[in-house]
């Protein structure tokens, strides 16, 4: 069964916009066995649009189409779609009601204009609409299905799930395939894909993708038989995987100190606060996250986490021995079981002969003993930020793991 | 002229990747007053591939094709657009000899399956990568121009302002459109609205739009009459606006702070790190940030602050008080010139009815004066930590406007 999906709206095109329905309404479609084939977006204007339709429904069984259903005149979705497939527009009196009731409620103005988000192309179902006024639409015709859905996503998304899910039938080719995503923190891609290949090679209708992000490397596995395959990965990768689909380094981290009832504290020079704020991303992180300092200066060093200035002065602020007395300082300051400590030089300006740009040392100190890591990379300012805060909280993690 | 955009990759198809192309690319064409009137992605499928392209160049003057040049089984972009426009492959020694020398420096095993990245259709130009060995193409057909890009952005958007602006004729139909965003923060959307919406009425070939983004709007302009509508604005406007197009906040307060020889530290509860992280994404920062805290723990805001323990017991740690007294505590612990302190429930618990959740105060000390402001405010606890240090870099922007 091949579906289509268009998006419409001058802003997607324009570059003001990203266009987040594509990845939304893939991922609702997979587990009934559907993909995208092709995604169109045009903007308002009818002419393209009236093409883009033609187009699509001369290949598709199924088409979505996103926006253009609301009052102003670069609506023409509903119009259109009316037009091209012959069928009447009908105002339904339930649709205007929820209008009317709705703008009530909200205090506003009502203005005829509203009234065209209930105009219905004959024979057409109405979605309901529970963030806005214009409802989905679908339309049964010669055998395909075409679907308009409103352009917010905050309209769109709970919509599809309720309303527009259950009108998909699950597609009958073979098995449904189903997906997950296996996160790894701490080995390159290469390696990753050295170990995964070969223990899922056999398994059929297999379609294995790989993602790497800065100190991450995700594994996307498609297959019917996914149970024996997540089984395999698990064999091969044990506890270098960190989480799967959408969880997050820090969410792993934060879960894991709190079920073990320890807490953290960070030390940070060149990641700036990126450590102490991810962890502070996760609900629930006062419970084990006690405190962060941000010391820039060699003077705040010294101050707030007890570096010696000895130290500063021998190895310079950017070495193993300051990471070392940074992580050591935070964690007996303020009393945590353990703390993480960064420092390098971020870039792009600052690096010199001894200490170019991208060197770097992360420290973990836990009630036993003090570990430093020495890492030299080439990213630009932000995304070394990141890589350096993902590599710590990996530390960290793989420490709970064994120490818990 | 007629410009259409096809990106390519099932992983696109898949929801796994967001794609950014379309908004990098826009944002490019448009000073060369070229839109794309028409994007459209397929998967990693021979049969897709070949029907999206020869739909596209039946319509387009100028057609960009990105992904799908790399030397895996699933690049197969190269070889479909050699087949359509019926070009011969040819080894281009060069290219062989940069992905070699590439392929060298970089320690890795030498493959002959990546001098398939070498092969060039007959006639075309080659775009050389600086991110990435395989190269960009631009071939010139009957009349029509187009261009294959490599699918990673860091090696596509070098490549596109270097070599494939340079090849794009000007739009020449009328005045060329100019588009410029103005960003605000501090007002709510609807004020900017009707800020701006008036003074700029009657200008010709007028488009405007608003987006709104936590603690920060921006208005977008396109017109060929730039200039006139940007004095308009600035008139309407004023110092609300704190930038335009990338600007982001963080770099315009670091550089107000280099300008003026000023230091700032933080003292940081909700935000968790966050304010003191955007700081120091900013190249430079090291000479105007001093020292971040980040005290979630009431221990941590007497300890490091000096937050005194009847503030705490008289007021809670999410008073104005405290937010005050943190924001003072910084300021005079690291000798900085300002110093800004946030204190909040960011929930999505931890609220009571008191004190609910979305309750923010934001502090600002300077060497005059302390002031504190209250926000209540729903948001998610990710878009609430970027709200308030939106809000507090303004507080320290506009202090900085009227002070220096």
């Amino acid at each position: 069964m091949n579906l289509e999906l268009i998006t419409t709206g001058s802003e997607l095109l324009l570059g003001l916009v990203t266009n987040t329905h594509v990845n939304f309404i893939a991922r609702q479609l997979l587990p009934l066995g559907h993909r995208i084939n092709r995604h169109t977006t045009v903007g308002d204007d009818p002419a393209a649009l009236r093409a883009a339709i033609t187009d699509a429904l001369a290949r598709a069984d199924i088409l979505l189409i996103t926006g253009g259903l609301g009052p102003t005149s670069d609506d023409i979705t509903r119009d259109i779609v009316a037009e091209l497939l012959g069928r009447k527009l009908l105002r339904d009196d339930a649709v205007a009601a929820a209008i009317t009731e709705r703008v009530r409620r909200r205090g506003l103005k009502m203005l005829d204009q509203l009234l065209v988000q209930a105009l219905v192309p004959e024979g057409a179902t109405v979605l309901p609409n529970l963030n806005g006024t214009a409802p989905g639409l679908a339309i049964e015709h010669k055998g395909k299905l075409i679907v308009l859905l409103p352009g917010p996503p905050r309209e769109l998304q709970p919509m599809f799930i309720q309303s527009v899910l259950p009108l998909l039938p699950r597609n009958k080719t073979g098995t449904l395939p189903q997906c997950r995503s296996y996160k790894i923190a701490g080995l390159p891609e290469s390696v990753v894909e050295e170990k995964v290949a070969p223990v899922l090679a056999g398994l059929p209708d297999l379609e294995l993708g790989y993602c790497a992000r800065p100190g991450e490397v995700e594994v996307r596995v498609i297959t019917p038989r996914l149970a024996e395959a997540e089984q395999r990965i698990r064999a091969a990768l044990g506890t270098d995987i960190f989480g799967t689909d959408a969880d997050r380094l820090e969410e792993v981290v934060v879960k894991m100190l709190t079920e073990s009832r320890k807490t953290v504290a960070t030390a940070e020079s060149c990641t700036g606060g990126l450590i102490a704020n991810r962890l502070t991303n996760v609900s629930g992180s006062s419970a084990v996250f006690l405190t962060g300092y941000v010391t820039y200066s060699n003077t705040a060093k010294q101050r707030d986490l007890g570096v010696r200035a000895e130290t500063l002065e021998e190895f310079g602020a950017v070495s193993e021995q300051v990471a070392r007395e940074m992580a050591e300082g935070a964690r007996t300051r303020t009393g945590a079981d353990f703390a993480l400590s960064a420092t390098g030089i971020a870039g792009p300006i600052g690096g010199t002969p001894d200490k170019p740009v991208g060197l770097v040392f992360i420290g973990l100190a836990t009630p036993t003993y003090t570990k430093v890591c020495r890492w030299q990379i080439t990213f630009d300012r932000e995304t070394l930020k990141f890589f350096v805060s993902q590599t710590a909280l990996d530390l960290l993690r793989r420490e709970l793991r064994v120490g818990c």
